[in-house]
């Protein structure tokens, strides 16, 4: 029989879109990042912007907190319920609203699959860049609250560089409408919304760039025998002023992992490092950029390298890279994702450092990394069922993340802080600026209904630089 | 005799560092924006970040409203005093302070000069993108507060996509740090103070990006006989899948403007519109785009193509276009920059709107713009003599916004709001979006002395939207 609360929101968004039973409430109990769970009191589904208003008017009179939610593809626990929630499911709007070639922009509703964006428009030879390797099933509404990534994010920036406005549902259901031209007067909201991981609005609908094909492309494929060599090399490529589309790195450990899943690819054997670089651009002098990288891989003592013969290598070798965090579990039972970031120059030694927290721990670390921009994904191996080793893997990713803020770098590049790194956030915020976004959230979500406890640490409050407020 | 606060503030940054006489401070009444003027209390220039935050903390202990100033070359009033405010500049805190060019970054001093930047690393083949037309005087301090743009931003992006990281000295003087790398975890903090005009904060320090010098570059100069051909021109570019480093537009207005200043190139006579192309990157394939853009051209009718034969003819069109508002005090005894974004798409239309206006207020405008990103300047041409005819241009600059906001733009591509145009935040924000605004400047500046009465519409407070508010 449901509550009192569960009917009222049955009565908003009708009963065919509303879960409340706990065997249905169990598949929204974690997103991607699986160490956390919760239950939640309900998951609606509304259809329309109006829809998402009432449903958070109502839960605002009640005092009730919700978190929305995309595909759930998130890996640091955004999506997750910590008890009690309503989640609010933007996957039905999913519509395509309106795509203008001629300013290179299209409108989206928030449930709208990344990927589904670039199949719309390619045949008139455009494409939405942001390309998390989860773009399959990730909702751009998602990619806005996590201000996703991918491999292309070297060249072409992420998801903040490609949202030109929002309609957002404000925590208390109003709804506003922010940017809509690139570079507006006054605030960058829609740079402060972006990324905020749901905690300042729900967004409705997405105003992002489009972008035009490249005339061409080239896929380099190079296997080290030293992680170094790879890394130099990566250094070299950059600083000849060389910048690919992408530029993406695996160790030796991913290499197995890769090769033993869905889509092997016979890397040699012995292989301590692979690049996988992509250039891409005006057809004209592509192939001498080609050359170029070849060279330097060369010079830096590259076992083998080669360029992919056809559109079908090309994908075959993407498919590899994109598919490594999933290959994974061919190799292991469990298997934990971090996302650090470093400066670039220091990618030799943090790899090093990482192999020494590995063997320390004695858990296996597989490096599957966006080597170009120094976004480092190291893949924690683990076994669940071995009583420990679950807290043994948070604590290693723990470690990893030091690491990269140590040198300079951060502890996320584009899967976000979530429930998973809000103790994290504190290796490279102080006090105070963890006070100063804590008061950001307040003007747009003074009461912490919209995903509360997350992205911040707890308490992370400081009476003392509140005095100054009105 | 100075008063008591002058004596206070000469204790802190010493005798050589503060101006109060009255003929002193006539100087520091405006900005490059000069309809409007006012009185400072005084201008103080601090020389490090300790003497920026005690100021700041004796200010705002006295509850002194004080306005953070750069080389004084913004263009909306940002630095322009309304009565009684202290004037903090910055052009003391001029040190270049660390060059990372492995990692591609650079720490400048707010006051440190945007060309001297490039000047200070090109030698090692780097340069720092936004190049305001200012660049050779502002500082990068006024861009980032401005979030200043520039002709090459069509492909490079404006100040916020070059900046990683600020020292910030907050409204009651104390110091954070926030960004650093890109990206950061947390909400955008350095996306929102970059632009935000001096109203959250005294930036006292900056991480920028720096770029690879590109291996080449080729300049184009197209002549049209209507500004139609010339807007489908840009278009057809666009579309072509060519993004030039720099795409810019005069009319014939502009062109006898420019051809009467310090840097005339000898254009044809009745030319109705000019392009100058710039296209960069690797050696290989350039001279195939060029060819690309010569051959649009042509399908467009142009009255005559040319490629800069070398550096120095590349430099004498660059320094005709980049001096084009200067240029206008040779055709007119004063003129009023204008600053509006359109979709690219409605070039020719808009010109034509612009056109009936300019006929029916009797004032000529000279259109000097960023066509490639739909960034126009329009230039108002008035005699300050003539009783009427200055507040005539600023209606007529505000009738020009009002089209740009109609048509789907906004009404500042760089420019900034400042003193300027705060009434025309209505002609693209509603009440709530200002109001929501405010809230955020609130947080950093709650008693809003820090340049208050900038940026938003007064008085712009609507009591509705802030009854969920804490």
């Amino acid at each position: 029989m449901p509550d009192r609360i569960v009917q009222e929101l049955t009565a908003i968004v009708g009963p065919d879109a509303i879960l409340y039973k706990k065997e249905d409430l169990l598949a929204y109990e974690c997103d991607g990042y699986t160490i956390h769970k919760g239950l939640s009191r309900a998951v609606v589904f509304p259809s329309t912007t109006e829809e998402v208003a009432a449903v958070v008017k109502y839960l605002h009179n009640k005092k009730i907190p919700f978190i929305p939610r995309g595909a759930g593809t998130g890996l640091s626990g955004g999506a997750t319920p910590l008890g009690g929630e309503v989640i609010i499911s933007l996957v039905r709007m999913k519509k395509l609203l309106h795509v203008d070639l001629e300013n290179r922009l299209a409108v989206v509703q928030p449930g709208f699959v990344n990927l589904k964006l670039t199949h719309s428009i390619s045949h008139k030879g455009y494409y939405y860049a942001p390309d998390p390797s989860s773009q399959y099933a990730c909702t751009i509404g998602g990619n806005v609250a996590e201000n996703a990534g991918g491999a292309h994010c070297l060249k072409y920036g992420v998801t903040t560089n490609h949202v030109l406005g929002l309609e957002v549902v404000l925590s208390d259901g109003k709804v506003v409408e922010i940017g809509g031209v690139p570079d507006a007067p006054g605030y960058d909201l829609v740079g402060l919304l972006t990324g905020s991981e749901g905690t300042l609005g729900i967004v409705t609908k997405i105003i992002v760039r489009i972008l035009k094909n490249p005339e061409a492309k080239r896929t380099v494929l190079a296997y080290f025998d030293t992680v170094e060599a790879a890394s130099y090399t990566v250094s070299d490529i950059i600083a000849a002023g060389i910048v690919p589309a992408a530029l993406e790195m695996m160790d030796t450990v991913a290499i197995q992992g890769v090769e033993a899943g869905t889509y092997p690819v016979v890397h040699p054997p012995g292989i301590k490092a692979l690049l996988l670089a992509e250039v891409d651009g005006i057809a004209a002098g592509i192939d001498e950029q080609v050359e170029r990288i070849v060279g330097i891989c060369e010079k830096r003592g590259v076992v083998d390298v080669k360029v992919a013969r056809d559109e079908k290598e090309h994908m075959r070798w993407w498919a590899n890279r994109k598919t490594a965090f999933a290959a994974m579990g061919s190799i292991s039972p469990d298997y934990l994702v971090q996302d650090g970031v470093i400066p670039r120059s220091r990618l030799p030694e943090v790899l090093a450092e990482i192999q020494t927290i590995s063997e320390r721990s004695g858990l296996r670390i597989a490096n599957v990394f966006h080597a170009g921009d120094g976004n480092l994904h190291p893949l924690i191996l683990f076994d669940a069922r071995k009583p420990g080793e679950a807290e043994l893997a948070v604590r290693v990713g723990s470690e990893v993340l030091k690491v990269c803020a140590d040198v300079g770098g951060t502890i996320t590049g584009e899967h976000g802080v979530g429930i998973e790194k809000k103790e994290e956030m504190r290796y490279v915020f102080s006090e105070e600026e963890i006070e100063a976004q804590i008061q950001i959230r307040e003007v747009f979500n003074p009461e912490n209904l919209l995903n509360p406890d997350k992205l911040f640490p707890t308490p992370g409050r400081c009476a003392e630089v509140k005095k100054g407020r009105q």
